[in-house]
């Protein structure tokens, strides 16, 4: 079995852990599982009423033609690329280098598609229109991801997002949204699914992350595209006989969680308020624009972790369960709002955070 | 939603159903959940008790040093496919004209990871040694399917499976098996799957055949064959955050049915000795070798679909789905045996082949 982190076991056995939704257990699931029919048929092979009807509803949602459920990201991201490369006849795309193609797939683009992907922007920064307008090479399709996760899960104001939506177009470069955490952006944004998906030829969105699902993803576009997508899907060895357990879990949670995103996103900015408020601790971004954020502490991983231990140990709080290093001297971890947030008694939080404040000072 | 054909829904409505070991329906997965406690914690990108421990046990029970749980067996052979080629520097492979990799995954192979196939063996039998000898250019990898489920499931004599591998073992070919329908050989070999599979480096069985999961492939080999799967199967997309509804499905039905597969094959003989009683019906082959063979029968599609479903009517049981066209005059159809033929009233079974029978004679 593999081995825990010191901090994740201290983290997990926290009566008051501040980020997520829950655990990941079995229990997840089962819960989805009591609410239908033992009846209900499996989908078979992408065919059948619990994958279609999902598929249709996304759809909608999404305002495209059609939609069709993956396993996973990974998977609908590759093919959806694969698809405006061949489209086009040129292998090339370009995308963020903090991309989660570039940075936790192994390299797939190149390996699986023989697919070049070109960088844009600096890593910590997002794609500006002006990084669009002096592309190098012609490419066939731009990836945008909305929040740029690994910075903090930082956006673009809208009225660039339509800017380069329109570059594009009016330059037959397909525009695909990774939307992992489109239903988070949308109270910031103050716009429907729908409505920024209409600024993309093709959208992923994922359902294990807001949602809080099991496992999935949904890309949508247009009907030749989706059509094409499934001939891939199989391909790629995603076209399982059964992916019910995803879907229905999917379809659950959507329900459970679209009308909490709002609340989600609230719960982010005082969360993050409250870190800032802390002796050498930041955001980033400063104030979250969805349910994520990443806290920047300004000491090292090996000095930080015996501390974050003792703090829960002391408080009953978790704040989180691993460190990263960022630089020699501070470390960072990401912080994703959900359910836990509304029923962590807040005095419990405070003191935790001026617990860490005061070891700042102190050290 | 998907139409059904009108022999499947007459086929649904039947009370005694013959192939299979019941419906694809929610409860299944269900079942399976109910027994496990619902704290248990979900794998994690292929990490965790749950999928660790299953990966170990199926890698002891195939005699391998590793093993890992795929979404797929789709992606799990492809896979295996690339990784040999990748280290002979051969981008060849050979196969049967009838292998689940040329008729069922649109070319992914090609397409994919560009490994071109060469089919050996003539459509309608199986890959003999002599094939392999004559093989007409150099290759990394050759797929034998056991059984050979598009002409009926049938199987070398075990001893030219001996001779193909150390064929193979000399010249530096690798010997991948396909082996969805493993466990349902073994009674008829009087062999254990880890006998079985110590004549391949690469061995792939599936959960959802006669195992009866809900999806989901194991793949076993060496410590760095398994280590390298693990890299292709997160650039294809199967590294999901949680496999579990199909590793504790996969777990639970095996530890079910793995010890009826005796059983089963007694059953399909029986099976098979009634339809091949019957005027103008043949099976293939004539004695199964496994729970599975395929029924041919000597009147065209069109014909014989109006009468089964006045056979399902009349007599209440269901031997088919579905039928394919075999020619211009016959068609045909796959049987699987499990569960359901142990508590099929034989009387009933007997009554409705008898019909059929008849109806054959008089056509």
């Amino acid at each position: 079995m593999s081995k825990q982190s010191a901090l994740a076991e201290a983290f997990r056995q926290t009566v008051y852990k501040v980020p997520g939704h829950g655990d990941l257990i079995v229990q997840n699931l089962r819960t989805v599982l009591d609410q239908i029919d033992g009846d209900l048929e499996s989908d078979r092979y992408g065919s059948g009423k619990i994958i279609e009807d999902f598929q249709d509803k996304m759809a909608d949602l999404l305002g495209k033609e059609k939609a069709v459920f993956f396993p996973s990201g990974t998977m609908a991201q590759q093919i959806a690329l694969r698809i405006w490369c061949d489209q086009r006849g040129v292998a090339k795309v370009a995308y963020h280098p903090l991309a989660h193609l570039e940075i936790h797939e192994n390299d797939a683009l190149r390996e699986l598609h023989r697919i070049e992907p070109i960088l844009l922007a600096d890593k910590d920064r997002l794609i500006r229109l002006e990084d669009v307008m002096n592309l190098p090479e012609e490419i066939s399709c731009l990836l945008l991801e909305l929040p740029q996760r690994e910075i903090g899960g930082q956006l673009p104001a809208f009225e660039e997002l339509e800017a380069i939506s329109k570059y594009c177009r009016e330059r037959g470069i397909k525009l695909h949204m990774d939307g992992a955490r489109l239903f988070e952006i949308m109270p910031y944004y103050g716009r429907s699914a729908a409505e920024i998906s209409s600024l993309f030829d093709s959208v992923y969105i994922s359902f294990y992350k807001g949602i809080g699902g099991i496992a999935g993803a949904i890309l949508a576009g247009d009907s030749d595209f989706i059509d094409t997508s499934k001939v891939w899907k199989r391909r790629h060895g995603g076209d399982l006989i059964s992916l019910y357990p995803y879907i229905l879990s999917a379809d659950y949670y959507f329900q459970q969680r679209n009308g909490k995103m709002q609340q989600y996103h609230e719960d982010a900015k005082a969360l993050a308020g409250l870190y800032n408020a802390c002796h050498g601790i930041a955001t980033r971004p400063v104030e979250p624009v969805s349910n994520m954020f990443h806290v920047h502490i300004d000491m090292p991983k090996h000095q930080l972790e015996p501390l974050l231990i003792q703090c829960y140990e002391e408080t009953g709080v978790g704040l989180t369960s691993y460190l990263v290093e960022a630089g020699d001297t501070s470390c960072a971890y990401e912080v994703s709002v959900g359910d836990r947030y509304a029923i962590l008694p807040k005095e419990r939080l405070k003191e935790a955070l001026q617990w860490l404040d005061k070891k700042m000072m102190e050290l």
